[in-house]
């Protein structure tokens, strides 16, 4: 199958390489708004993106960030060629849902929005404990991991130079949710926020801190701990990406016989690990596609084995 | 949805008990091979097999033993009903879907075998983890948890009255799957098994116990210990049916980036939690057939939609 990559950043550059993992895909190039000229890539072509209608492509991967650039430009380029996008505004899926139904129907074309670990990975894990113990209670948790929309929000408060922001579960939290007494935890309970922080002029750092744990949304309602370092400490232990997460069900059969669900991932790099899924649902477009399948659709709404590069004999004597 | 239970022993029981909490589902009745007017049930209806062609049901679970039950009855009622069947004799998942692939097409039914939660859900987590980090490794252990095959190979033992047999995966081991190492674990390295027993006459323990350890095929390649004790013991602390286990792939997107998927599950009681997989996969099966799908599946090829009883845009909304 022939797969494009829509957007250069963190996570093209991730699809770009675990694109070289999988046996049965190709990557016809990698499109950016930008002039394709300056831009290095590790190896494959890269053009513009107003020469992708010239490519034969059977499924887009797009790569941009939600907030701007997927709500415009998924809907564009689902009027020619099949989607994954890993959309993850929460609150707008519903919209972004149904405006892509309708491209997608009106342009006989298929989309997969949503995808990546959460939404995506972390929600099949949701339904699935859900569906089969319909008693009981999910909690998710998120980190240790660095949150970019947190970084950002502390680079923008004045005398700023970089900063790190990491989430961090509270082990007190996790034991309760095991434990089936997660029902009433508060998010100050849940997670812990730990900011690595480049300040210009030290005099300012009472100030900073103070700026930073009572900013509203982002860590007013949290535990916020904030260390200032130099530029050399943040380059050196700081740069990575590494995120994870943990969803748990604590479900019943009855009042005294309790089930724990519990599902985790610890990643050494969220991008790669996001292009990771989105390459495998890239997969399952194709497949679903030649099916005869138009439209929008979720991870909700695929057999698992669409995933898999294996066909279905093998997948049951293999892991069945 | 009209579902029905052939078999009544303790899965056939935990589906009753499941069934309650399900807002979409009626029992029609539960049909066994025994004389049904010596059964008491939770309060269910109960009927000879030989009667079942009377009934307008949807889906029957089949709770009965993969090794003489379900090879036999799975392709005698799928002649006539839709049927979910927890089959788990791995080896012989393919003849066993073949069989049930043929008759299901000449009848247009539609069975899913092979539910659970190994095979089953642990397959599920198989599939989606190596679909997505090809690259890498999976290891699956099991327990801690009551084998009963291994419980009831100990019983045949001369002079064992009764037995417990638990499956305990090594801590070891564990952190070496987590760590990426576990690629040369034999056998013995990643389960213990541990023995409850109760013998007639204290006389033959060391007998009974080195015909437990050297049982090939059951223990003979695994670290083993015996305890003797009393029937009242037994009764008090061994009489439940925990179970669980882990599922870890350990994957990486390049050599330096690695990602560790973990999956485990915590059970109170293995026929309850089972049977609450079967009756979603009861529902999955119902919708599969509505939409025209016949012949054999499992759990690889439905949406995971399909097991929730919430509609979708229900599902996108508080689960996406």
């Amino acid at each position: 199958m022939k797969v494009a990559i829509v957007g250069y950043g963190n996570l093209g550059k991730g699809v770009e390489k675990v694109l070289k993992l999988q046996p049965d895909m190709e990557l016809v190039g990698i499109f950016t708004r930008r002039n394709p000229d300056g831009i290095k890539t590790q190896g494959s072509p890269i053009f513009s993106m107003e020469d992708m209608g010239k490519f034969d492509i059977d499924v887009c991967i797009l790569c941009g960030g939600s907030a701007t650039d997927l709500v415009k430009q998924s809907p564009e380029i689902a009027q020619k060629f099949n989607i994954v996008d890993s959309y993850d505004t929460h609150a707008n899926i519903p919209q972004h849902f149904k405006v892509l139904d309708k491209v997608c129907k009106e342009n006989n074309t298929l989309s997969m929005i949503s995808t990546g670990w959460d939404p995506g990975v972390f929600s099949l894990q949701r339904l699935l404990a859900e569906a089969i113990l319909p008693k009981g209670e999910s909690t998710t948790f998120w980190g240790k991991g660095v949150s970019q929309g947190h970084s950002d929000a502390i680079r923008r408060i004045k005398g700023v130079v970089d900063a790190v922001q990491y989430t961090i579960p509270k082990d007190e939290a996790i034991k309760k949710v095991r434990n089936g007494e997660g029902g009433n935890l508060t998010t100050r309970e849940k997670h812990l926020r730990e900011c690595y922080v480049i300040v210009e002029n030290p005099e300012d750092e009472n100030r900073v801190k103070k700026e930073i744990c009572e900013m509203p949304n982002y860590f007013a309602d949290y535990d916020t701990v904030v260390h200032f370092i130099s530029y050399e400490e943040l380059k050196k232990n700081h740069s990575g990406m590494p995120h994870g997460g943990i969803v748990v069900r604590s479900g019943r059969t009855d009042i005294e016989t309790g089930h724990t669900w519990e599902f985790s991932l610890k990643l050494d790099s969220n991008p790669e690990f996001t292009a990771s899924v989105n390459v495998a649902c890239a997969r399952a477009v194709y497949k679903a596609y030649k099916e005869g399948k138009r439209g929008c659709i979720t991870m909700f709404d695929i057999p698992l084995s669409y995933m898999s590069y294996k066909n279905v004999d093998d997948l049951y004597r293999e892991l069945l």
